[in-house]
């Protein structure tokens, strides 16, 4: 029979795949001698079989769960469900990879009217064992019952009210314990369950089920967690930080996960269960308090850490207990870290002797980079700024953008839409789509470790917590801090990296790479083998990527700038020209145009490989559809509404990506892409000739799907290039090759390849076609698919490896069958997606290339491939 | 080095791709000792060289010819440009197979101011001499030089008219040369070429050229045939059929290709050139009517017929000149023929043991039966219907449509638009389009062998020719016929089988398979392994394919029903449905007439397989978009007009072929599957029950991209498939497919056929998503792309091997590895096209779909196939 109920000590540390984070873990300390109060491992295997029976825990699972808990009983030597020697344990979710507060927990799991006053009796606390009580109650209502919790908030809010105190005595907890069992009953229809076995499978259940909740769902797809690893549970004895003064319980770090300093870094309460210092209700105490306070726990626990810190070979993120003055360690786990603590920390580790520099590249998420890689505050704009508060740095970065109340808000107006702040009394797991969307997070409420701060981290989104001098109106649609009141929309900057909040907008500026992350990038260029290239439109963009890192650029689209005010009406005489001579006149005067931008991005790049595509969209876009619009443009141009008219309803098509664009124009209309070759060339020798580069122009043609289609516009352009080349009396190499973005182009590609030098795969469009939706439609259904567990990730966000990638791994053999050197890259955006440009180091691809803020990303994703695979 | 120029003895008769046909022939002529006149071929490579060498016949070629003339020379005892012993020549075009009247043709050449004198005195005969003179310069100017013919027809009416003449003597032919060669001069700017080499070499290149006129490019793509074949040139010392009454030319079929007799059959005037007899100008004699005139060279051209026949093992179609009473063979072909003669002429030489079964099924053009499956005339109604007149029955078939005096104006209305007949004093090449988009060809003049009846033969299309009973108008806008003045637009039938022409619209019946048409289905049937099925989405389609020989309904297309106006309002209520009971309660109003619908498919097939693929087209297209009509219909809704335009505005769509349609609606709306479901299965219960089948529902999913996508949906169909079943207490199997459409599909296919039971390929959209072109969009520039020879063949129309294919192979290879005894079928319209038959058979599929008209057709086509790579 399958084993699917482990003690910790039987289990094996290294296996999360099978035990979970947590539950490797315990396992881990146990073995280390730590003091840990013991428990069991319910498996992920145990989950899966769970959905796989129609979420019931089958007979032989139960089974397995009531043997380990006969030994738990045997090894602790109390008794589930004994009055005089009662054993309570905790139920706790445990995922391969931690999900911080995602999933689900439940407290002092086997307490009911009698083993409460057998533990009253026990510990002499009756205090403390009716608190434990109501808590456990609440906690079971909500999380395995799925009531409303506010309601037994509000009795807990009432009471506090009535005796105006904050702190209850055993009398008041005893009272609210009838309460809440009285609202149990009426919720439920039945008593609240008083058998600890039923509790205790109850719970596992509901942790099992919140495997496959909403939240647990969106931040999967966010972090690319399959569905199928299921979640872990462990079921451990409880050991009690709110049995009084000498109790209590806190988490800490083993170096600081903000900054990545080596300096103990951590928070506490004293007669305080865990979820007291999660939530961030009451604030916490620094835990350099706890070496004053007791000094021996401290000095325990500080070796505990290092020893786990060098044992684990990272930086541990730890909870403890002490009851009764007693240490006990809950869980470690490598902590969660911001990107520049993240650089610190393997350079420290490297440093220290502790891991080469390939597992450092190996331990830094190449996506959390993109916090680093964004706009800081400009220095001069800082001082000018004027300070409102201050407060905890939580997750650092500079964050400007108007105010959002609620999540909801944020999403709707923030992401793509615009730049919004989320500001909040304080946040819950419910949230984190909004927190997504928004530039940053401001809280009035929890410290380092609340659940804003840890989830901002993890996005690598700014964060500012605990700011209790914000006070919130009452209908929670305005505050006031600094004497000035602020509602939805009004801008607000503030920095998670200083706690500083500052009025209005504060002017940013780029990013620089230099200290670990440089030292970092120099080890990745060191073990990686793809070159990283940047898709830049202009000279701006070029030259922030190149400071970034970028090797060249893997795709400059020569449409973005058509659309530039200036040029849009040469663009636009082109479209309505009747005669070749019309429209080689207008594209006469785009050509001094494109000349200047190529121009700049050749110098921009000072002498690096620039690949250029040739006008893409089809020549609609570039028009107006409302006729009160085209009236306007029609007058502007001398023309008749009529003609204009005819020229748009012409140009419609029904399925515009799968309409006349991409190479198609070239067929139409070659004297399009011969003014372009021109662009291309003259800028190229001219850049050439000033600077002394070498420069060879990439001219690449896009949405070929055929052999001759492709060869066809070859030709022209090579005759065009070769022209200007003789008639400038220059001496210049070029290359002509094609994007694969068509499922066809893909599949003939060594066809293709007899003409063309070189690939780039654009992945975008390859995706539309390969799926058969297009991104603007898919949306809509997409999310259906989402929810139904059909899709688990955006295949626009991260290569479809199964499809897509099957068509860009076969073209990339075939066009080598014809062409053994051909040049070979991704210019799609999963160019800049880790996962993606795995894929594409695989493969053998030349480059990927992507936007500049993901230059630096790209580099370690491609370090960490050949690390994990290394190319010959 | 290479050999480009064949005399015709030293030439290879089997080597049609090398000599062309008419080429091989002349040789294979030659070497069984027929009387040829003697000459030379320059093969199909020399075209492609001179394309090759921008459009110019290199110094090697050109060095050949004149050699291989200097043999024909020594030859004939007659000397190129000589006075005293003229030699000339004709040049005609010879591709691999016949296109007539497709390319150019030049004779008489070797004629100038000189050699006509000489000519007159050998013959003793001016008038043939100038005649023939005035001819070669005609052509030489036309042809060659590609002046505007109209000029020189003008002058020749002009002296016929001021002489008040038909036939005119020497000295009219003299003026007229005169006349001809100052044309000449004033529309060339220099004089008449009077040196016959250079003569010679200008012709050669016209021939070439005329590989790449416009009609020859239309043909090719209507017939299948490669660019990259070119086109061989045949210089032949040239026989006079014009040189007194003792000489003729004509034409002669050794069966009657119309009907497929076993008769001579033929036409020939006497004193003419062959250009004479084939323009339709003056009517010829039948060639029964030589017999009497001159039955020895009857005699002697009867038995080179017969010997042909026997010899090609065809039918042959023949051009003959008697010269002086002396006779020569021009040429000889496989004569075209009528569908109905085809399947004649076949069976027959099968009896005359002359051909094998297999030659027999072999030697029929699949497409060609298309002709005998279109409707016939009514007997009733011909009985009630009014003669006007009666004309040669040049092709047969019912015609019946409006009348277009113009190609033009054919092609604008008629086609897939609408049903137009084209009425014409004679046809040109320059008409073949506007010719196939007509029901049928009616002509003032010309006869069997006219260009109308040639080609209209050739397409399988009505033709009626030579009633000189129309008689135009002036402005040729209306003609009279019967006494009744006829103009655009009015309605005539007629019967190219009996050459019947009928006032007005004449009833038709569907075509019945039986006689030789029915021996040749039998020996396909006999032969074929791929099975055939039908597409058809009612009863009334499907009974018509099951009396053609369908084994099966491949593509039931469950949309169709949705349309109809009883029925879309259900739809339409399922559509605006907020809620999933609203939408099942418009569904269960849909529920029985899908089920009467697939009950009366079921009872037409007779127990035999019919596969009903679920609702595909996105929802949008079953409601209106203008406002005025959502107005309309809002009101009919009882809904107000913002929520109904809202709901079309939601549904809209920027790429509908890529939008939310499919399989991807009934994974977001799970009941319109189980609605569809439900009347599948009840339908098949009920059938079963009252006709005692064993049917065997195929229930096919459209538009997967993905194996989880797919088997949820699968899932759904499959529980309400049972429960249905289960409800009425029936035993019934089912199976469950997906069309393979997309290219992830193909690509995946092995995950899929894990739970696929069956694969369709659906070409259409795989053909547009591998592309990356809408069907709807691409028209536009896919004109350009065959005039620019990128693409050769509409990949809509005949299956792209080369990357559609290859995904189709991809996907039935993956999907046998997964289910090794996957169904797998074709049933887009590449189902009913012989080529993409015969990739289907070579892949392996098990059957191919199409319209019911085309079953016989793909019968025919899969034998062919296995005959010529038979699967094991």
């Amino acid at each position: 029979m399958k084993k699917f109920v482990y003690l910790f000590k039987e289990a094996d540390g290294k296996n999360k795949a099978l035990f979970g984070g947590k539950g490797a873990n315990l396992a881990d300390m146990t073995n280390l001698g730590m003091p840990v109060p013991q428990g069991f491992i319910i498996t992920t295997e145990a989950c899966n079989q769970y959905y796989r029976d129609g979420r019931m825990i089958n007979d032989v699972i139960t089974a397995q769960i009531r043997q380990k808990l006969d030994a738990l009983e045997k090894m602790t030597g109390k008794k589930f469900g004994d009055v005089n020697n009662p054993l309570l344990v905790s139920v706790r979710s445990g995922a391969r990879v931690s999900m911080p507060g995602m999933m689900d927990t439940i407290l002092n799991l086997g307490l009911n009217d009698e083993v409460v006053v057998g533990l009253a009796n026990l510990t002499g606390n009756e205090r403390f064992a009716y608190d434990s009580y109501r808590r456990f109650i609440q906690m079971f209502s909500d999380v395995v019952m799925q009531q409303d919790k506010s309601k037994y908030e509000r009795i807990l809010d009432k009471i506090k009210t009535e005796k105006k105190v904050q702190d209850l005595t055993a009398d008041d907890l005893k009272e609210i314990v009838k309460l809440f069992k009285d609202l149990y009953k009426k919720s439920q229809g039945e008593d609240f369950p008083q058998e600890p076995q039923t509790q205790l499978i109850e719970a596992v259940k509901a942790v099992f089920r919140s495997w496959d909740n909403d939240r647990a769902n969106v931040y999967r797809r966010m972090h690319d967690i399959p569905y199928e690893w299921g979640t872990a549970v462990n079921v451990q004895s409880m050991v009690f930080g709110n049995m009084g003064d000498e109790s209590g319980t806190g988490v800490a770090f083993s170096r600081n996960p903000a900054t990545g300093e080596n300096v103990f870094y951590g928070e506490y309460l004293m007669n305080a269960q865990g979820e007291d210092v999660v939530a961030g209700i009451r604030t916490p105490l620094p835990i350099s308090t706890l070496e004053k306070q007791n000094p021996k726990v401290y000095k325990q626990f500080y070796d505990i850490a290092k020893k786990l810190e060098k044992h684990n070979k990272d930086m541990q993120d730890m909870e403890f207990t002490i009851e009764n003055g007693k240490l006990y360690m809950l869980q470690t786990r490598n902590g969660k870290r911001t990107a520049k603590a993240a650089l610190k920390i393997a350079v420290d580790l490297v440093s220290e002797k502790l891991i080469t520099e390939k597992e450092a590249l190996m331990m830094i998420d190449p996506k959390q980079l993109d916090a680093l890689l964004h706009p800081q505050f400009d220095n001069a704009a800082l001082k000018k700024a004027k300070v409102i508060a201050e407060a905890l740095p939580a997750s650092p970065g500079a964050a400007c953008g108007k105010i959002c109340f609620t999540a909801e808000r944020a999403k709707e107006l923030g992401g793509k839409k615009g730049k919004v702040v989320l500001v909040r009394l304080e946040t819950s797991p419910e949230d984190i789509e909004g927190m997504a969307a928004s530039q940053g997070i401001l809280t009035a409420r929890g410290g380092m470790t609340s659940h804003a701060a840890v989830v901002a981290r993890g996005m690598g989104t700014a964060c500012v917590a605990g700011c209790s001098d914000i006070k919130f109106a009452a209908d929670e649609k305005s505050f006031t801090l600094g004497g000035k009141k602020y509602k939805e929309g009004d801008v607000i900057s503030f920095d998670g990296s200083t706690g500083k909040i500052y009025d209005g907008e504060v002017k940013t500026e780029p990013a620089k790479i230099s200290g670990e992350f440089a030292t970092i990038m120099a080890w990745a260029d060191k073990y990686r083998k793809l070159q990283v290239r940047t898709n830049a439109d202009n000279p701006a963009d070029a030259k922030n990527a190149f400071n970034f890192g970028a090797e060249g650029v893997g795709l400059c689209r020569t449409e973005h700038m058509f659309f530039d005010a200036e040029r849009i009406p040469a663009v636009r005489e082109m479209i309505v020209s009747t005669t070749v001579e019309e429209r080689k006149k207008a594209l006469a005067k785009l050509l001094p145009m494109q000349k200047k931008d190529f121009k700049g991005i050749y110098k921009a790049m000072q002498g690096k490989a620039v690949t250029i595509r040739f006008l893409d969209p089809p020549l609609h876009e570039f028009l107006p559809h409302e006729d009160a619009e085209i009236k306007t443009l029609a007058k502007e141009m001398g023309l008749t509404f009529d003609r204009l008219k005819q020229t748009v309803s012409d140009l419609h098509e029904f399925n515009p990506m799968m309409g006349h664009r991409g190479l198609r124009l070239a067929v139409t209309y070659p004297e399009i892409a011969e003014m372009q070759t021109q662009a291309v060339i003259e800028a190229a020798i001219e850049v050439s000739k000033a600077e002394g580069y070498e420069i060879v122009p990439e001219i690449m043609i896009p949405l070929s799907c055929d052999s001759k289609e492709f060869k066809y516009v070859r030709d022209i352009v090579a005759a065009k290039a070769d022209e200007v080349i003789a008639k400038k009396g220059a001496s210049m190499h070029y290359k002509i090759g094609t994007m694969i973005e068509i499922p066809r182009a893909a599949v003939t590609a060594d066809e293709i390849a007899k003409s063309a030098e070189f690939f780039s795969f654009g992945t975008n469009d390859l995706t539309q076609m390969t799926y058969g939706f297009s991104r603007d439609d898919a949306a809509k259904f997409l999310s259906v698919y989402y929810s139904k567990k059909i899709f688990e990730s955006d295949p626009f966000a991260r290569l479809d490896q199964n499809g897509v990638g099957k068509l860009v791994k076969m073209a990339a053999e075939l066009g080598r069958t014809t062409r053994p050197d051909i040049k070979l890259g991704i210019c799609g955006e999963h160019g800049g997606d880790p996962s993606s440009i795995e894929f594409c180091h695989n493969i053998g691809l030349t480059y990927v290339s992507c936007s500049p803020y993901r230059v630096p990303i790209a580099r370690l994703a491609a370090a960490q491939a050949n690390i994990k695979n290394p190319r010959k």
